[in-house]
Order: C-alpha cells, then sequence, then structure tokens
C-alpha cells in the first residue's frame, strides 16, 4: 500500500518477481500529487492549442508563455537559478536540450568535432546520446578528469551528479577552449540542500525528476546568450518542430499550484510540495542506511552537509538513485543484484567499475519496501 | 470572422499587414474542432501519466495503449493504411519518426553513408534534418530523379506530396539496394482522394495535419518489420526518452471521437470531420483558382481526379498548399509575393526553380480572405 493508505493496482504478488530499479522512474510523488489532484487538473477542450506556434515575438517561438512565466516563478520560490536576463528554451525532456546544447555550442568550420566530457561516474546516457547517429560535430570524450587535448572542449557538469548524487564543479583543467553545460536535473530541495542561486551560461532542468511527472517530457534550458539559445531553438525545431503545448500547459499550471501553496501562508505542511518529498527521500535513505549496514555487503558514498537557503536549516544530500559498492570478494555489482532478483544499472554504464550498481531511490513504495526486505535477506543468499 | 460565426481575436487590423502563408499551420480547422469542444475535452489530473512508462510489453514501450488503438480504428475508418501485423511507433511529430527511420534503415558498418533522396520539388525542410548534426550514418542526396549512384539509399515518397499535392510513387531506377519511407502526412480525404489501402514498410503519418492539432507534436509510423520498429523506438529514447502523455491522451480522445461520430450514423453532417474539412478545402481551392484565374499572373498545377474509396465518389486533390509558378517575365515568385507583403516558401527551398512559390491553404478564414483580396488587387500592383 502506498504512503496515502489507498492500494495501487498490483497484479502479481512482489515477493517473487523481478525489482526493476535500474529506470530513475520517480513514481515516488504519485501519492502526493493525488492529494492535490483537484487542484492540478487541467481542461484541454478540442479547439485548445492547435498551432505550431506559441509565442512569435521570443526566441523560443513555441515556448507558451503561461509556461515561461511560470519557470521563472518556480525558480523564484525555490532560489536555484537565476533567471533574470535570461533565455528559457523549452525541450522534449532534458534530454533534447542536452542534444540542443551540442548542437549550439559546436561548429560544422571546427577543424575538430568538439569533445565532449562529463566526470566519472557520469550519466549512463550521455554517451550514447552524444554518439547515436556518428555527429561529425562532436563526439563523446569520456572522463572529464583524465581529459587533457588540446581541442575546445564542452564539460557537462552534473550536479548533484548521477549516479552518484555528488556536488559538482567543473574539473576539466585543459587550457583549450572549454564550455560549460550544467545538468541540474536534481537541483532541488529534496534532493539536495540549495547551497546558491546557480548563474551559469546554459543550465538545464526537467520536470521528470522536480515533481516526478515523467511521461509529460517537460525539460527547459537557462540561456544567457541570445545566439545559443537560437541555435538551441532551432535544434529542437530541425528535431521534433517544438514541444507538446499539452505538456506545457500542464506543467505551467502544476508549477503554479506548487508556488501557490508556498506563497499562501495558511495552508498545511502536507501541500507544500519540496518539503513532502524532502521527508519522503530522507525516509527512504534512513531505511536504506540501515539495511546497507545490517547487510555487510555494500558501501554507499557518504552523503554531504550544507547549508540549504530553501528550507533553512543544515541539509544532507539525499541522491535520487542509490550508489552503491560491493565490498570485497565481490566483484560485479549488477550480476549480484540480479540473483536477488533485483535489475539495476552496473557501474560500467557510468565509467566506473563493476564493482559498483546504481538504484532507484523513486520507485514505488511497495517496490521500495520489497527492495529492503531482500537486502535484509542478503546473508542468506550469499551463504 | 470565422466559419462558424465567432470573431477570432484578431489584435491588428489585416489589410496593411504581413501575411503569414510560409508554414502549414493548419489553423483552418478551428471552427470545428469549437463546435466539438465538449466532446473532446481531456480532463488530466495531477497525479495522471507520471511514469516514463506506458507499454513495457510493446515493443514501443512509451506509446499509450489508449493512442495505439485509437490509431489502429482511425485508419480502419479513413481505410487509407493498413495496420494488421505491424507495429505502431510514436513519435513528436512525424519529423522525429522521419529521422528515426533514417537511423533505423542506416549502419554504422556500412562503406558509405546512407544515401537520402526524395523526387523534387520535394519537402523544404527533409535536407536540412538529415544535415543538421552532420550524421555519418546519412548524407542528403537530393533529387530523387536524378540519383543515379551505386550506393544503398533511402527514397521518401510523399504522397500526396509536400509542395504541390501530387499523387506519388517511387522513382529511382538505381539498381543498388534501395529502401522506402512513405511520408503521408497528407494522405487524408480531405486533401486527396483515398485511392488505396496503403501497405508498405514504413509509412509517417502526423496528427497536425490530419485534424489541424500542431501543438500536439504527435505523429505515428507504422511498421512492418519488428526490427526497424525497435531501432526507431530507441532512436526516440535517445532523442527525448518518449513522446508527451498528454498529446497522447488527448490525440486518442480526438480520434476517438472523430471515428465515433462516423460509426454513429445518426449524427449530422457537420459533426463529420473529413466531410466538413474536405468542403472547406473545396471551398478555398475554388475561390483560389478564380483569383488565378483572374490575375493572370500564375499558373498552379492541374488538380488530381481519382475514386476516393472513402467518400465513395470521384474526387480531386485539394492540396494542403499552393504550388504557383509566375509567367514569363516574373524571376522570383517569393519576392513577387513579398512586394504584396504575403510571406511564401520560395522553390529553390524545395529543389525547383525560383518561379515558384508555396503557400499555405491552411490559414485562418481571415488570413486567406485578405490574401484573395490582394490577389484580386494584382493588376493595379504590378503596373
Amino acid at each position: 500500500s502506498s504512503a496515502n493508505g489507498t492500494k495501487s493496482p498490483t497484479t502479481l504478488p512482489l515477493n517473487n518477481s523481478f525489482l526493476n530499479l535500474d529506470q530513475g522512474d520517480p513514481t515516488v510523488f504519485e501519492s502526493f500529487w493525488r492529494e492535490l489532484n483537484d487542484e492540478c487538473t487541467v481542461v484541454i477542450k478540442g479547439s485548445d492549442l492547435l498551432s505550431y506556434l506559441s509565442d512569435t515575438g521570443n526566441v523560443c517561438w513555441f515556448l507558451l508563455p503561461e509556461l515561461r512565466d511560470a519557470v521563472k516563478r518556480l525558480h523564484n520560490v525555490v532560489g536555484n537559478a537565476v533567471t533574470e536576463k535570461k533565455h528559457i528554451v523549452v525541450g522534449t525532456g532534458s534530454t533534447q536540450l542536452f542534444q540542443a546544447a551540442l548542437f549550439a555550442l559546436s561548429s560544422p568550420d571546427s577543424p575538430h568535432p568538439m569533445n565532449v566530457v562529463a566526470a566519472a561516474p557520469y550519466y549512463s546516457e550521455y554517451k550514447d546520446e552524444v554518439e547515436v547517429v556518428l555527429s561529425r560535430l562532436y563526439k563523446w570524450s569520456g572522463d572529464a578528469n583524465v581529459f587533457d587535448k588540446d581541442e575546445a572542449y564542452i564539460e557537462v557538469v552534473t550536479s548533484p551528479n548521477n549516479p552518484d548524487g555528488t556536488l559538482r564543479g567543473p574539473v576539466v583543467k585543459s587550457r583549450a577552449e572549454g564550455k560549460l553545460v550544467y545538468d541540474f536535473a536534481y537541483y532541488w530541495p529534496q534532493y539536495t540542500p540549495i547551497t546558491h542561486k546557480a548563474d551559469h551560461d546554459i543550465m538545464l532542468f526537467t520536470f521528470s525528476k522536480c515533481t516526478g511527472h515523467a511521461g509529460s517530457r517537460i525539460g527547459w534550458a537557462i540561456v544567457k546568450d541570445i545566439e545559443v539559445a537560437e541555435k538551441m531553438t532551432r535544434y529542437i525545431q530541425m528535431s521534433s518542430i517544438g514541444v507538446s503545448k499539452e505538456s506545457q500547459t500542464r506543467v505551467a499550471k502544476i508549477m503554479q499550484v506548487i508556488c501557490d501553496n508556498y506563497q499562501n501562508f495558511g495552508y498545511a505542511e502536507s501541500k507544500l510540495f519540496f518539503q513532502h518529498s524532502k521527508r519522503l527521500m530522507v525516509k527512504r535513505w534512513k531505511k536504506l542506511n540501515e539495511a546497507i549496514k545490517q547487510s555487510d555487503v555494500f558501501t554507499v558514498a557518504k552523503s554531504q552537509r550544507a547549508y540549504c537557503h530553501f528550507t533553512k536549516e543544515l541539509s544532507e544530500t539525499y541522491p535520487a538513485f542509490a550508489w552503491l559498492k560491493c565490498k570485497e570478494g565481490i566483484e560485479d555489482c549488477e550480476s549480484y543484484f540480479r540473483k536477488l532478483k533485483i535489475i539495476t544499472r552496473g557501474g560500467e554504464r557510468f565509467g566506473a567499475d563493476a564493482k559498483y550498481a546504481r538504484l532507484s531511490m523513486l520507485c514505488k513504495d511497495e517496490v521500495f519496501d520489497e527492495f529492503l526486505t531482500r537486502l535484509s535477506n542478503i546473508k542468506w543468499v550469499s551463504n
């Protein structure tokens, strides 16, 4: 049963089936949104949202003005990014915007393809997204920690990092021309203290990890330079002629509800999304840390502590993924979990060792509880 | 004022402003959908559609089953494509699916990049979509009519064709291995007689031109081979991790309403979408043909006539664009129209002569009427 006492429709008993903790499908927040179902409801009529165009006076001509305003308002409420004097570009998830950024920052006239690097362990999909159609504009050049070519590069700075939740800055030491793309998918108060208002040239955000509405496929970039914003818009035009207006409308509505609830002081704390979702993450991490300690098979990276300007308190990080390392004697963490019928993503996919695996902390309650049960039975399995 | 007598909110008087007939923004159908606003309404609650996943048992794991079923039902009602024993892949517009098809049909192990060709005049965006990130998998090789390399190729067959509305088949004569992608964006009864149930390996459709819901960014591919469907799905995963579920839900709903209205015989003909929209197209083409004849400056390609298995009558084509050719003495059709403050897309963009230009026939009523007024004043302008 889920947090609010209603039962989710689970067709199979979980205790003998595979648990999928591979993807970071953020269904953990579902019960919160169910409580706010009515406030968040959007109604779309037959003749609404027909046109390709949204705002022809704006750089990103397919961005609905209501979403642009909601994005700025949300960042203002949370205090995690500067939006003043910047351009907002909407994308079909931040995945599309990542590729739009590579396109915008590289050039067909360059003598080499642009090197794209990220410090290991890095998000497992960057490599494939960079390489999927074998572009001559850019190429994947691996771990930023060891990049030392005298060629132009883009460093992707993921903070908090996927898979390990660490707070990060750029690491490349090359004297060549470098550009930075900040992937802030997880820079929200439930996962990390909000240490500062980020203010960089290109910052990517996704609604999927912010609220759990992954099915909407809405991401946005906050971009300083208008020419970069124009090129990113051009890429999205070539790639999909814009972004779903239904999703844009709905995401704008949900952002407005989040902000309204923060700005109406009389509201119950149970209606404050980031407080509620942080409590969920704190609870899960507490349980996981206990189970890991008991099992004596894994270690997990120490969480970081900092002052959070949003919650006005010292806070730990509560990453969206657990990045576990097997202790001596187990060489392949993913395979180890597979014996427990737990599907994880192995360390090598992240440019790290097979001793590591990444596990989603955002699954449904019943899946998480069953995961803990299996962890607590581990000694029995390994003997 | 629009077709149903209500006034659209036009902020500027049209008679001195630029008319944008460049894009094919399909707002002509808006008044029809306004009449069906209540039937087509979708309501999306706060906790709906959270997950990335839709149907993990299906090749296209992000396709909502309700959309898959609605797509099959719509093709069954219209009779324009075979869906039995085929796979449906949903995309963010058919633009994303076109690129997914190129990815699926080409290989990194091939000695040459795959040649992508289309018979001129071809859709102006194919070239840029193929070339945008300078892939080493495929390249744009221009007019299919003159392609004679002994190298593997993909021919895009657009029927009815954009820009000129002609009904087409493949034209390449090369003995090299060729693959076909059918772009059926306009293979709907308001634009063309439905001459047969199309049954090809890869067929692309878009909701934008079918009903005018371009803002939803929903396209679908009907694919015979499961491995091709898998590779297309993989491309969309890398490109945007799926497709907006809000749009998928809404498009499924509108398709269901269209089909319901056809299958309930008691319904008024004014509720039958394709009958209604065909009447709009017939009316516009009649007016345009008269204005062109009067102006004595342009010619327009002769429309084709065939038996339509959907309307059960002989029918002409009523293309979504007018493809106009200037008569002797005018070398640049786009510039000619610009003097009339009419924005068109010049022939060279389509691999054709500058004497041609493409004009959208899908604009709002007030824009179309003003366009006709300017055409009728042409002699005054050209003297």
